[in-house]
């Protein structure tokens, strides 16, 4: 079965909401196992609106409506599909009593135009409308099917998770959901990751292996319709360890988390601590950490020296190692190795990590702009440190500067892991 | 003019992200005064989005694309309407150059794929990306305009703001351009500001004011057509300070800039400095404040002190004020105080800030999710305590927290300058 979704709303095109309902129906379908071909969002216009339903009804077998229930001359979704399919209206009786109830029960005088709120369609089903006033109808006209709800996500959302997904498993028959599982990668670019699994891509017809880009995240989506989870699980299992054998060094979770949080899970199963030394980065590595819930309990806290008074007055780094002639200075490989030793040190911390680099817009101690050195320092065992350059605008340097460390941090807690059970 | 907005790609059909690019288009596109008919999502599949291309050609004078113009196989935005077209594709030189130079600065091998990213349609305009890889095309077809723009917000945004509105404003020709001025406020929520300047809003043809929605954000714009800025300014000027003389303890910035970014000049202006001690906001007071550019000549740094023993090994708090059965406890007024005053003397700065509260998901000491107590220490001053309980989630509950001491203390820094002025 292939749906489109037709949000109407003149609000929606004026950019003044962003259509989050769209997204909510199309995971929703897609737990279904329901595609969703194309999205649609046309403003509160009967001639354009027309236009909508015809041209999806010539490229979908399920039309799902959000918007336009409401009591304002401006709704007018009912009116159009009823028009359309040449079908009349109705007042629906239930519906009508609860809405003079609840302006009865309130005190309130209802107006005539409260009544549009509790049309049907002919033919309709109702669907009852836990949160609002307007009643949602589906309907089956021919080869096409179709649902309407309401605009507002708090009223929407259990009409669809209610009457609606009732009424289309009815619809659907005995089709099998889909299935699928998230996996995220860290230290990889996502065309090389696309590259190392091209042909598993392009062979692999079930389950399906898609990309899935997101902001600054590198994930891949593994999917099979199945009759049980169970049987689904077999199958993704087998295509992940295919991925794992490949990619595995890249692999941090089989699931919708950040690179952070599997940092955090790691150090938790391990009992181990960490701190912070952060100086380019201004505490971006901190928040991404402490924006994890629980953290507390693995983060011990950091420091963001942002000047080398800082860096002398809270981590004791001597000024000579920062200013003069001769000195490393701030930006070098051996301060980036001190501020993350002494912070560890100062904290008792199992791992002490620094961040110090040039974000930019303007270079710094005569270093270019991109130019970031990490280090990495462990409770007995060498302090690793990075050299990178990375591109972007300073929030891009700072974002991809915090990632590389947190990669790297992954790679020695697991490392580490890996030795203490062997 | 009429526009059609369409995004490309299956992760929005999938509803794994939210087309918030339609949003910010939408809004942009009422501010260069066209109008937007219809949003359409249509995923990576070159057949319906041709059929998508089709459709939106026929109700729409310009076609704006999102998505779909990077490296992988799905990527087809441009191949797909260059087919349609009936046009060849080329590889854009510089923009060739900038992505073999990106790869070859980072040490990276370039795979073929990534060459797709240099891809223009003939006859186009190439739109410069100032965040990422991949070029945005802009052409005239016919009566038809087409716009090919990036699917990542960090790239289209920058993209659409700058060569894709002179592009448009070329292509509109003569019509006298908008002006307009964005106002910035903090400390005063969305519908009050609102309702304090009710009929202006109403009342106002030219220059029009219209509240403007962005996450987590209160703004305005103010616009006018006119001849020239001059001629803008004049008129703006007149507008605002009428809503300047209602609420101008909240108007923090004239232009589009961050509230941190206000506090930071301010602080430049006084040749001030700042430091930070921070708790339950995590590093994110530091992370906002250093991701002004620039920030390191005001900001001198700060301690995340996530533990009790990071309070006190950082900042000197004795563990009497933090624990034991008749301790204020980490998250109390008093520790607030003490963390500001300690941070300040610390690095001998002119202001210190703290921020110590429950981010939640879980109550911590006995005190609920939303409690934050923050202080803003003075030099020469008495320190200032607010008390505040937040709603929504944890990182909801952190921005805000952050965002309240960043208003107090843009107060506080004011206040002090027009004592010293007076």
């Amino acid at each position: 079965m292939k749906a489109e979704i037709i949000a109407v709303g003149t609000e929606l095109l004026l950019g003044q909401i962003v259509n989050t309902n769209a997204q909510y129906l199309s995971q929703g379908l897609a737990e279904l196992g329901i595609d969703v071909y194309f999205q649609t969002v046309v403003g509160d216009n009967s001639h354009r609106l027309r236009h909508a339903i015809e041209t999806a009804r010539g490229r979908a077998d399920l039309l799902i409506f959000t918007g336009g229930l409401g009591p304002t001359q401006d709704d007018l979704t009912k009116d159009v599909l009823a028009a359309d399919l040449g079908l009349g209206l109705y007042i629906h009786g239930p519906s009508m009593e609860k809405i003079a109830h609840v302006f009865s029960s309130r005190g309130l005088h209802m107006v005539e135009s409260n009544k549009k709120q509790a049309l049907m369609i002919e033919g309709s089903d109702p669907l009852d409308n836990t949160a609002g006033l307007a009643v949602g109808n589906a309907l089956k006209v021919a080869e096409t099917a179709y649902v309407l709800l309401p605009g507002p996500p708090r009223e929407m959302k259990p009409m669809f998770d209610g009457p609606v997904k009732e009424w289309l498993r009815k619809l659907l028959g005995d089709e099998k959901p889909l299935y699928s599982r998230l996996l995220k990668f860290a230290g990889i670019g996502e065309s090389t990751l696309e590259d190392k699994l091209l042909d598993l891509i392009e062979a692999q017809t079930d389950p399906t292996i898609a990309p899935y880009a997101k902001e600054g995240e590198v994930a891949i989506r593994v999917s099979t319709k199945a009759a049980s989870l169970t049987e689904a699980n077999v199958r993704i299992d087998a295509t992940v360890s295919a991925i794992q054998a490949r990619v595995g060094d890249h692999l941090y979770a089989e699931e919708n988390i950040p690179l952070e949080e599997a940092v955090v899970r790691l150090l938790r199963a391990g009992q181990q601590k960490l701190a912070s030394a952060e100086s380019c980065s201004g505490g971006l590595f901190s928040e991404l950490i402490t924006n994890v819930p629980g953290s507390s309990g693995e983060y011990i806290g950091g420091v963001v020296t942002y000047t080398n008074q800082m860096k002398h007055v809270m981590l004791g780094i001597p000024m000579s190692q920062l200013e003069g002639e001769d000195a490393p200075g701030a930006i070098s490989e051996s301060t980036a190795a001190l501020m993350a030793e002494r912070i560890r040190e100062m904290t008792n911390s199992d791992y002490g990590v620094s961040l110090t680099g040039v974000a930019g817009p303007a270079e710094s101690e005569g270093k270019p702009v991109g130019l970031v050195y990490f280090a990495i320092a462990q409770r007995g065992k060498a302090t690793i440190v990075h050299t990178t350059h990375l591109s972007g605008n300073r929030s891009m340097i700072r974002l991809r500067a915090v990632k590389a460390v947190l990669y790297r941090l992954w790679q020695a807690i697991r490392e580490q892991e890996h030795l203490q059970q062997s």
